[in-house]
């Protein structure tokens, strides 16, 4: 297609929300309009599968639930007051705490003020507050915040050090929705001991944000914990940003919760157009299943030209994956469903991997994302009459026309600066166009089966080391392999999970275990002193 | 397969390099023997160019250039005595100029010391500093480290605001093999008026490492920096972080850059070895062969279960995707190759989309990277018999577990820790493996053809945005569309980047334009007051 054809192009399908100063742009994605026919009455079904889920309908049926995240920037719109007023109470609740905290008036046992916070959680609990923070934080915060996000001992040392001298002036908030999740509570445990380490109490530094009556939430009741607030049935971890989840973090940080919300609700009205193509939700869930035959053939490639936009992939790593990435249809159907996503920033990535994309294997379509708003103030030029955000916008409309002369697919959307309002209109719509697209391919978008396997396998794998340890203690000094102490611990099959468990064990001081060489690795004897 | 089988074959199969505490786990990759045997005489000749590129072949060819970065490790394996001397002075004098500087015999314009660090560079002048530090820093540094890595204006403000009154102490470390990479151009010139602002001649806070004679080499001479190192021909960009571009920043910060070149070495001598088998290097190219039918059908998901290995698959992105991601192969052939890469850090993924790795669409195959040491010190337990590490390694084990059931394949690798020379040794295993698949699907692994057009575009975008500002300039208060503009400079077919370029002048304060608004988007009208 020439220039020319393109710029037609552009105008013929350019989405647009002026509320927002957003553009959604599909002139380089190849689609004809017999698709857009093929696909107007599934669209249809979509869009009223859409209505239904916000009008209350349980949408995810498998666990019969609900799925309430609209409903979060938009009150009145719940399908049971009492809804509409338990999201009203929290958001003041948030901003109630947040403001008698900065004020001092909730204050550390032996500090004036919390001036850092420590936000304990994984996967959704984690990826929604890790955006926004990045995102929207500045050097004029009104607190600091670090994650720990992992069970990883070490990570938590780090950030544990970063905090330093700081501990008892930092607020820490666990976030879980079941309350049992693992790696949370471990972090939760590891963060306890730290500030006990310092003689404090951790109960009088610690918030929890979970469903009612879980398990975190007795604990933190136990423990006189500040606060609990609430994670409701109707929410998943993937669309919780705009819950206290992220909403509470963010507001501690001083950033504009408001403007998450207001941002989030006029992208929500923009996507419950029914006149399709002037639904960026409805067109980008169409572009999708275009680029991917509706059966996530390609990869999603997601270049934001701007560094505060760098997590933005990885938070839609979960959203669009988990809730895409299923096995079965609604008919039970084995349909093996997903869509890739991955990327960093631009310009960034063109010097890392858009060799592969323009010349390489040809498995992904592109999404751009141009900000319009260099920075606050103005530039000096670099060259004549170029600043270095003129560069930043040159490099985003050059790789993708580089990329469109190989016949490689992208689109772009266009926001007006990376605000508050921005970025909570990106994130719902995101939202939805991983809800229109899950019900054109036939899917549950807002459930997680595969999760639970590998979790009941890990469980397995520790259950199998302390039957390994309590039979080592009990048969103190002597040395066994992997196969004399599977089968001493009746896991005769699980040879090699013993050895792997015990290859751990041996590496680290904390249960005692040590390792004798012998000729290959597999004869090794383990043995507890 | 059985678990009995399962642990037959993974002691059949499993690659290790004792001296490293390094091993490689294939025992769920579904090769046959028969595969094995298909590969025997392409990998005996993969074998044989690696040799050949070692002893100083021009091993890439479009470029006239030979590869040498598996001399950085091992001067005395340079195929000539010049070279040897180049490495082992500039290691010299890498550590005598952090010696110095440490010491403070190197000192800034105003302070005492210089405490902090900027790397400015992109690509392969970032991602492989960045990979370091993250891995192997620690709040006891001896320089905090910072970097630009985009043009993003507002991404640098958010650096410089983070430096604050440290930009006195602030020593700039500016990277560019070529000399002329405008992001990292325009990085220099944002920070040198930085500098500038305080009062504070840039040169005698920056040094760069650079080829020699380039425009920054130049720069640097003609405004009497602290010093410039070499960046070689023969080293790309992909491959330079065990040269200065990795060592300079790393020994500056106070890293082990000589652990990280012994285990560089020591995986090189492993991954030499002529019995394919035991050569961890020439097993994973095997079984990225064998995952992706040796075309880039499948993605690699790279999930190292430690947190400061969370950098690594950024860094595999190029280090793979740049390397095999070619339309080319070595006989002209249009093959589109290459293999996508993507991935952060378990057991945090796990949370994010092992969803559609279990049950989704089946596009990739994944690499566990598997830490033993689990932190400094002892861990408390969570459970009884149980620490966070423990975890940390049940839930790897269990995620395998649970992609292997559903016919997902995986590889592991295990390192004793995340230390120095573990990391070396996972470059080097990453380098040598990306050689050697390059070779099976007879592709140059060393160059990157593709990555120029989108940067000829980009110019083309810069220069018409020129025009049009000399234009606007020249008709003051005359208010025109995008389509009236384009014609106006002669640029009638390229309309739709006129009009983008102009909408994103009229957001920015910089050049004085403003827009007015219109019926539609596209005929807003554009001028300069």
């Amino acid at each position: 297609m020439s220039q020319r054809e393109l710029w037609e192009r552009y105008k013929k399908y350019l989405c647009v929300c002026p509320s927002l100063g957003f553009s959604l742009d599909v002139s380089r994605m190849k689609f004809t309009e017999d698709f857009l026919e093929q696909m107007r009455w599934p669209m249809e079904a979509a869009l009223d599968a859409m209505e239904a889920l916000e009008q209350g309908a349980l949408s995810n049926p498998d666990e019969k639930r609900r799925v309430g995240h609209y409903w979060l920037r938009a009150p009145e719109t719940a399908p049971e007051a009492e809804i509409g007023r338990g999201i009203r109470d929290t958001l003041a609740d948030v901003h109630w705490f947040a403001e008698e905290l900065h004020a001092g008036r909730i204050a550390p046992q032996t500090a004036e003020r919390f001036t850092h916070l420590l936000v304990i959680g994984i996967g959704g609990s984690a990826l929604g507050p890790q955006l926004v923070a990045d995102a929207l934080g500045t050097s004029a915060d009104a607190m600091r915040i670090f994650f720990f996000d992992n069970t990883d001992p070490d990570g938590m040392d780090r950030v544990l050090t970063q905090l330093g001298d700081k501990l008892p002036e930092t607020l820490t908030l666990v976030i879980s929705k079941s309350g049992g999740t693992k790696e949370t509570r471990n972090g939760m445990l590891e963060a306890e001991r730290a500030y006990q380490g310092r003689k404090l109490d951790f109960g009088a530094h610690a918030v929890a944000i979970t469903g009612e009556n879980s398990e975190l939430d007795r604990y933190a009741k136990k423990n006189s914990w500040l606060r609990t607030f609430p994670m409701w049935d109707w929410i998943g971890g993937r669309t919780s940003v705009l819950s206290a989840v992220g909403l509470l973090p963010a507001r501690l940080q001083g950033l504009d919760v408001d403007g998450l919300l207001s941002g989030a609700r006029e992208m929500d009205r923009a996507t419950r157009n029914r006149d399709v193509m002037k639904n960026p939700a409805a067109v980008m869930a169409l572009m999708w299943h275009h680029a991917s035959n509706g059966r996530g053939a390609k990869d999603m490639v997601l270049l934001p030209y701007k560094d505060r936009l760098q997590l933005f992939s990885k938070y839609l790593q979960q959203l669009v994956m988990e809730s895409l990435g299923k096995e079965l249809d609604k008919d039970g159907k084995v349909v093996n469903q997903g869509l890739a996503v991955y990327g960093n920033k631009g310009s960034t990535d063109q010097h890392a991997y858009v060799q592969q994309l323009r010349e390489g294997v040809h498995n992904f379509f592109a999404t751009f994302i141009e900000v319009l708003k260099d920075r606050e103030g103005p530039s000096m030029k670099v060259e004549e009459d170029t600043t270095t955000g003129d560069y930043l916008v040159g490099f985003l409309l050059g790789t993708r026309r580089a990329l469109y002369e190989k016949d490689r697919e992208s689109m772009t959307l266009t926001v007006p600066d990376v605000s508050a309002r921005s970025l909570g209109a990106l994130i719902a719509l995101y939202e939805r166009a991983v809800g229109i697209y899950a019900s054109l391919v036939n899917i549950n978008a807002y459930h997680q089966p595969g999760v639970e396997a590998g979790k009941k396998a890990a469980g397995v794998v520790l259950e199998i080391q302390r039957k390994l340890l309590s039979h080592l203690r009990g048969q103190k000094g002597q040395a066994q392999t992997a196969e004399q102490l599977a089968a001493a611990v009746g896991a005769a099959d699980e040879v090699e999970t013993v050895f792997k468990v015990l290859e751990h064990l041996a590496a680290n001081p904390d249960h005692g275990v040590t390792r004798a060489e012998a000729a290959t690795p597999f004869e090794a004897r383990f043995s507890v002193a």
